[in-house]
């Protein structure tokens, strides 16, 4: 089979800063698929990308050519609408295991694709293979029997997905190629247009524990998205959210289940559940179930504090193969072995909690990982005490670091002092929970 | 075998713009020798080079881990100095084949490894093997052999030289990544360091036809090279020369040969004796056998006229497998079957002979390549018959094509009308043959 295009000539063009044709970048990218252009060359095409940007209209033809690779889900019977969340990724956060469940609760259809936790941010698949018998490598034909009896559904992206983006993002991975707005974008936004949606809300992160840090790139990436959607016919609607400090007290895999157990229970710390009915508001007002946001917000508030969305939790958990014991303290999760309370060293105020550092922190002790292909010690973490603002003695306790061995006890103290700092006083202010809303 | 640095992470750091400590970078570098970094991470790293550039630390670690890749050419017997020159790449430049015979005569021992033709410029290897029986690929004990009897020997680069250049320049050639200063710096001067060099000149080409046009990346070039050679004690001296035209009048193979030996029998274009002249006398200079430049040239220029540098070049050309009939008009070299004279449809003033387009109008011809994998036939070429400035008539000939096909001059004659501009005057003028010299 002759070539669609010379792979080297539009890396060279997209190098230079020329605009592609759709000829051009469509005959490039299915010419990677079909094995004519080289992981090198998609590799070198890749960087100048990261360079160089891509227009509106390349972005648009890389998202269908993503999309196209591979299957759209069928919409199962029910007629409910469809509405998903993605979130950019931060620590602590647990918000989709509380989302899912809740959003089926409130008459919608989440078919919830997700992924796994790479370098400081957890990954929701992680979160739920803590739970024992948790399955989420399940066929397309079981995920869309769980969706129609439970309302929703969580795995992750399965081979028959959006192959081109599967193949793409471990190239990025390996390459020095994830930071990029037009990729990140398309990943995105193929996976979820996949998912043959009616509305689908947007958690972008911002702050330093977040893969964004900046105001504005949040923004534009959030802008990128929501056009993405736009131009498809889907409506999507971006929230920006804070991750100057973890979201939640609970950073690692069992240690957030609980804490996201908790909230479903009408419980949890403020800032997770505003989040949570935040997002729970966005996404039925994307699916038409309450007349405006104000309305969201106070029926998800409702169904949190009835219990609804627990029960739901508990269907969609045994649909999956998983069991817990909710009248169990730990909700039959699995516990660390051994654990240690870190005490301030100092009086003062709480000044910082750094989510970098409790990200990157659980990596030594077993509870994230550096490359796709490592596994995970649920069990490990930390739970925070602290909260930004608070004052304390020295002696009061900080953190409890749950470890695996002693090892890790050591590691996770010498964590817990780097990330939070106690001052004199406040440094600057945290950012506000939910800061801005962005949409067609 | 545990890899020496994380892959993604110096990828990274390139791409962010930090610098690259020693460890860094000669790990990535040594991983890659050893198979632990992929073509695809090291595509991507080139591509960040691009952008980025180089730090002269950076530069230095490069040269550093290609030359020492491989071997460093042994000194021979004789005792005379080892200066080579090397060319940054032209349309009709067949310099180095009446150079290093001249040299040579000249009293200097000319090691010289050459490259082939790839896009518009020609390759001296390709220029070479047009020779009836010339064998280009021998081995370095041959070479030295060569080298001891006839004082010049001229072959390609081989597997023991520099093999992390080769194998660099194979992956830059498919992903978009050839024209960065500092991988084209340390590629030349990581082969040119393997020769085990007295002295080395570069001519750096300017204008059009050449890589680069600019006169000051021409410069930065020549001074990056200059500063590479100055940290391992090889004296190099740049000469910036014209590439705004063909240099002399034929472009092809077999042409070009013809051409070299009748400058080497003391006739052809004066352009090219020039060019020639100008860098024997840097050569001599750069060898310790002249005092100054003015007496090289007076040197070169007897030599030629002299015509022991055509009796040296029949001697290099015996000892590589090779012959010619210098008495025969075509001197034995293989002519190609039709030609056609192409005439000016105008009368007027050569206002430009545009190199790029004589140099890419052999590769459909079948005289060119645009992958390094490529044969190609040695007959066929431009011929040609004007210089910028000329007055024409109408029906006066411009040039002569020399084809395989009949189809071939139908191309030629198009190639030609396109590179040669008849205008009513002259536009702008032509840059000086030879420009700058820049040395340490």
């Amino acid at each position: 089979m002759k070539t669609r295009v010379i792979p080297q000539q539009v890396i060279a063009r997209k190098r230079d800063g020329h605009p592609l044709s759709e000829h051009e970048l469509e005959g490039f990218l299915k010419d990677y698929l079909d094995g004519h252009v080289g992981d090198d060359q998609m590799a070198a095409f890749l960087m100048a990308v990261y360079f160089r940007g891509m227009r509106d209209r390349e972005l648009d033809v890389l998202v269908d050519v993503m999309l196209h690779s591979g299957e759209v889900l069928e919409r199962g019977g029910a007629g409910a609408p469809r509405v998903d969340k993605h979130s950019t990724g931060g620590v602590g956060d647990k918000v989709s295991l509380v989302l899912a469940p809740l959003a089926a609760e409130l008459g919608l259809v989440v078919p919830m694709m997700s992924g796994r936790g790479l370098g400081h941010t957890g990954g929701t698949l992680d979160k739920l293979e803590s739970i024992p018998g948790f399955r989420t490598r399940i066929s397309l034909d079981r995920f869309d029997r769980i969706l129609r009896d439970v309302g929703c559904a969580m795995i992750g992206q399965t081979e028959e997905i959006a192959p081109l983006d599967r193949r793409l993002y471990a190239l990025r991975d390996v390459t020095g190629t994830v930071p990029s707005l037009p990729l990140i974008t398309a990943s995105i936004m193929s996976k979820k247009l996949a998912e043959n949606l009616d509305g689908l809300v947007l958690d972008v992160k911002v702050g330093e524990g977040a893969f964004l840090s900046r105001m504005e790139d949040a923004r534009a990436l959030a802008r990128a998205m929501v056009g993405v959607g736009a131009a498809r016919g889907l409506a999507v609607t971006a929230v920006l959210t804070a991750m100057d400090r973890p979201l939640g007290r609970m950073v690692g895999n069992a240690l957030e289940v609980r804490e996201a157990v908790d909230c479903l229970a009408g419980g949890g710390p403020g800032d997770l559940r505003e989040v949570v009915t935040e997002l729970a508001a966005e996404m039925s007002l994307a699916g038409g179930v309450v007349p405006g946001l104000a309305e969201g917000r106070q029926r998800a508030a409702e169904v949190l504090a009835g219990g609804g969305a627990l029960t739901r939790f508990e269907r969609l958990v045994a649909a999956q193969g998983g069991s817990l014991q909710l009248s169990d303290k730990g909700y039959g999760l699995p516990a660390a072995p051994v654990t240690r309370v870190v005490a301030a060293n100092r009086a003062g105020v709480i000044a910082r909690i750094d989510p970098h550092a409790l990200g990157y922190g659980v990596i030594p002790m077993g509870g994230g990982r550096t490359r796709q292909d490592q596994d995970v010690d649920p069990r490990v973490g930390f739970e925070v005490r602290v909260r930004v603002g608070d004052g304390v003695l020295r002696g009061d306790p900080l953190a409890v670091v749950h470890g695996a061995t002693e090892d890790d006890l050591f590691i996770g103290a010498r964590v817990i002092h780097e990330a939070v700092t106690v001052a004199d006083g406040p440094e600057g202010s945290p950012l506000p929970q939910v800061l801005e809303r962005i949409t067609a």
